[in-house]
């Protein structure tokens, strides 16, 4: 009772707080958002490093989701934050004491925005503390670990999705609209190259423990996702060929460039490039028997620039993590189904690619997928 | 001394059948072109087919290379021909009767236009016979071929040259030229996408023994060309992987689609597609660390289309083999020095990527290669 009493004063506080009307929904309080058109999805972002500030920002102007609650280990970080959006102490943890966040019913979700390699353990904790998990790509380290987070989050009932943000891009979606709808005819090609040079060497994405890997863990995914939603099949062979030409930025597990090849049921290939050694490499290119198309830039934060055999693509630009998470509290809250997973299950099919590339990069063999 | 009134006498009317004012050079009769700036190098064509015709068309606007035979094994073809082209009767052959070109003052050279499977022994005729060479790519089926071409023309004093259009053309040229001026900075990956859907089922390019492959040795080796003069180095290794989806159009030992990978000396890596099975693909991206180059269509016949970093590429567009002939008759007649060479040893090399490319295809491991 003494549980519930204090639950349903913090409810009362939060609802003042954000000024938002509740109601109970399949066991869980739901908020609406200030329109009441809708829902809305109360996030705490854990990791207030470049990317959670980016996601932040772009949250103030969603519609069905909030930012309610920060997890940070940097006291000071947490302070400018709260001043900046208004999140009050109770709402604010730390990496030692965010178990607690199972009690605090101003919290439907974390967004965990860390180092790639405290992703599993992160997660597993979220769901264990019953709220659900937005999680950064790349989900985890390896396969294993995605499967470990993906059964932990099924245990707990709670939702995870996992930060692809490009599949709720409007010029994206509009050429998965028409390959869908045959206007390319059948899918042969298709080619992703993703890069950029990276600066600082003594950032973690360099650090093997905690990114797991170098480019591939960090711009790669976005050619091997991008492989799969643009032809629309999972492959069934990867190849891969691994060029390292600085071993002191680079060192031993982290690396600089991988090209990679794809093979899928229709037959149609892929040709891939990771790299941290290009500046803003950023090509999809799609080409089937009847048309094309390509973007260019293609996964960047936007704008996204594309063209088809038809012509421009002209789809309005709107920041992507404000769409997606507009989105994903729609899938959250809502049970909405989204146009591309963005589910753990999609996240892991990533993770055994990039599993299989490594391996093929390392043996020179042709590996095979089974997804 | 009777051959060589007869010598005389064949000069002389040549000279008045194409009216060229001639002068002897190095062992050799040369002949100047009607405005007198320069000599003129007297080609028979060897192969009547379409290429053969769009080479014959070209030449028509040449100012130092002129067409003067001949060589088909279809008389009703030779008939069309010599009344378009104005070709006596003494300056036609068929496969049998060539090796008498030897005799044939009025011809300086044969270009070769031939399938692919015949090179070998024709080039080998046409040097014997003490006539310069220029033979179309692929220059043969294999390094092996190629190597005992480039012997008998060396054994027979006589100048190889292979149709590598490309390496005359405006807008590669000036893209070599920044290269090589360092406006992309250190050269980071080179893309070509080549392919084209394949008509006529029966044709001799699909036809193992008369192709020596598929769409690898038709028009894949302009990426293989391409990724070597763009770059501007010579493969380390190559990866490639096939990718078959027509096994009755592309039968045992014709390959559909490859997909092939090079690792460089400075690190640079390039990604490279060859198909039957795509329609006009036909793109050149090359990176550099400071700047990029695209072109797209890359080595069609024309116009090529392209731009880099600093903007679009304005070179005018002249017809390809136009230009080939009369650069090819400076470097035959005068010893000219192409930028990009398209001599034997040139071809060889291209030869030698493309054995191992198949054989790293049938393998699935990485090939070094030795340029």
């Amino acid at each position: 009772m003494n549980s519930r009493r204090n639950f349903l004063q913090q409810l009362t506080a939060s609802v003042i707080a954000f000024n938002l009307p509740a109601y109970s929904y399949a066991g869980r309080n739901i908020f609406f958002n200030e329109m009441n058109d809708g829902p809305v999805l109360r996030v705490a972002i854990m990791g207030l490093g470049s990317y959670g500030t980016r996601v932040a920002e772009a949250m103030q102007s969603c519609s069905k989701a909030k930012l309610t609650g920060l997890i940070s280990g940097t006291p000071s970080k947490i302070k400018t934050w709260q001043s900046k959006y208004g999140i009050p102490d109770k709402n604010c943890y730390n990496y030692e004491n965010f178990d607690a966040i199972k009690n605090n019913p101003d919290i439907d979700a974390v967004y965990i925005i860390t180092p790639n390699a405290l992703h599993h353990d992160q997660v597993i904790r979220v769901a264990k503390a019953g709220k659900h998990v937005i999680c950064e790509k790349p989900m985890a380290l390896n396969a294993k670990e995605g499967q470990e987070m993906i059964d932990a989050c099924k245990q707990a009932n709670v939702q995870l999705l996992v930060g692809y943000r490009m599949h709720f891009e409007a010029k994206t979606l509009e050429i998965i609209r028409m390959r869908r709808e045959g206007e390319f005819g059948k899918i042969l090609f298709f080619q992703g190259l993703c890069g950029f040079t990276i600066g600082d060497p003594n950032q973690w994405r360099l650090n093997r423990q905690l990114a797991g890997g170098g480019s591939m863990m960090d711009i790669g995914i976005y050619a091997v996702n991008g492989a799969r939603y643009m032809i629309g099949e999972e492959p069934l062979w990867v190849t891969a060929q691994e060029t390292k030409t600085n071993p002191t930025k680079f060192k031993e597990g982290v690396d600089e460039t991988i090209q990679f090849q794809f093979g899928f049921p229709g037959g149609a290939v892929a040709s891939c490039l990771s790299t941290y050694t290009m500046n803003n490499l950023d090509r999809f290119f799609l080409n089937g028997e009847n048309g094309f198309a390509e973007l260019q830039p293609s996964t960047g934060y936007g704008p996204i620039k594309g063209r088809t055999n038809k012509g421009e693509l002209n789809q309005p630009h709107i920041t992507h993590q404000t769409v997606q998470m507009d989105e994903m509290a729609g899938i959250i809250l809502q049970g909405k189904k989204p146009i591309i997973p963005v589910d753990g299950e999609e996240a892991l099919k990533d993770l055994k690619i990039i599993d299989a590339i490594y391996l093929a990069a390392k043996t020179g063999k042709k590996v095979d997928l089974n997804l």
